[in-house]
């Protein structure tokens, strides 16, 4: 196994950091990481927003689901995908006008042009994710950044075409003592299919948890109260949480502007 | 420079493929690149849909705006993003029956969820992209597989809460000589800022694009018929181009099983 597969196999979410800064040099590679990655039509559809200023960092530590850790990490970049860029580029070209003049037809920016700048904004910041772990910073996303967007977008001064998709913290590990065993994964045959869409039947519920049931035994842990199984445990515990009922709200809101 | 970040630096779309065939070893080293990528709560929000009928591929390479490589390429996987398989887990497990019996809220699925599914299935697919890289194996991501969604559907059996967000097609190249010069990419002032968001101003549109000045410059290129600068020539080439309004049909489309 080659170096970066090792790499990839290897990594865990870092959720503790020691106070070993990260250099200009180091930050300037995860960035650089971020930029060679593909983008569609080289638009390079996202903005990278370093969340540098400690006051921002705690704020952020709250509306993302109240994770303390955020604020200590020693690098915080938001991933936002952003079409505002290009959107303004080609106003201040006169292209819409150019267009009409030469008898074509033009359109607003719509969902899809959104879901093209995650993709570009996501493959940048795995880049990016992957990059660090190479230099031996470990990483983590903060998917609750899809939270309290009027804040957010409050807090860092976006315009309407730019979304703040993920957050991710960076840092040295506190100790170089192998991390905890890797979270469980779905067995393959679940994640890959061939050809056609294979829907789950009732009775490969089980099969498909068996990793989990392992691990939840062997570590003695339980379903959250009031489960009886471990589709319940998980709607209880996240689908239905407060969070997720804000994180459906906020990310309704950031779709307005897009339609 | 570690071997990871020159391979992350060096990488180009490759979209021209030797017929040395991907062997189940690099395959499985592909696909496991992608199952250990982080994922929101673990819980792997997509599904990679191998597509190997050589009919389907010919399909493909129509319906994605007509790019017959697609065809041609020895490994092609469709990333969906994927939240069918929870929420069949959820209700095979009676989790929303089981919610009100403990007198919580329930809730449908949002376009939150599928936006965290979106960033769970890109992280994964660059992932693979970058597992594969380190074999020396190119790869091209799609991005018009947002397009003609009922065909992608129809094709694919798709039910409502799948969809499909990126293709990636993988071969090794047709000979070890160096790849063409890399796209240019925005200078990073553009691309980073630090706690707010930078809005471009009008007079900054012309250092944005000078490298890719430089390159058409160097390399005789020319703006598209009727554009007189860089932001008309994108946006009558691409923006306002055919597949451009038939990906913002079906992207809309796509999300309406969210709502």
């Amino acid at each position: 196994m080659n170096s970066t597969l090792e790499l990839l196999n290897n990594r865990r979410s870092l959720r503790a950091y020691s106070d070993q800064p990260i250099t200009a040099g180091e930050k300037a590679a995860i960035l650089q990481g971020a930029f060679r990655a593909p983008t569609a039509g080289a638009m390079q559809l996202y903005t990278i927003l370093e969340v540098a200023d400690p006051a921002i960092k705690e704020r952020l530590a709250e509306t993302c689901d109240h994770q303390p850790f955020i604020a200590k990490a020693p690098l915080v970049l938001l991933f936002l995908a952003d079409y505002q860029r290009w959107w303004d580029v080609f106003n201040f070209s006169g292209a819409p006008e150019r267009a009409r003049e030469l008898g074509r037809p033009t359109r607003p920016l719509q969902v899809g042009d959104l879901m093209l700048a995650c993709c570009d904004t996501l493959i940048a910041a795995q880049s990016a994710v992957i990059a660090a772990e190479s230099l031996g910073i470990g990483s983590c996303y903060i998917g609750d950044i899809l939270e309290n967007y009027e804040i957010h977008r409050e807090l860092f001064d976006l315009p309407p075409y730019v979304i703040p998709l993920t957050l991710v913290c960076f840092g040295h590990p506190v100790s170089q003592r192998p991390a905890a065993n890797p979270s469980p994964r779905f067995p393959a045959e679940y994640m890959v299919h061939t050809d056609r869409y294979r829907r789950l039947a009732a009775e490969e519920v089980e099969p498909l948890f068996r990793p989990w049931i392992e691990r939840m035994q062997a570590s003695g842990g339980k379903f959250v109260e009031g489960a009886e199984n471990y589709g319940q445990s998980n709607y209880l515990r996240k689908f239905i949480a407060e969070f997720s009922f804000e994180m459906s709200r906020s990310a309704a809101a950031m779709l307005k502007n897009w339609e």
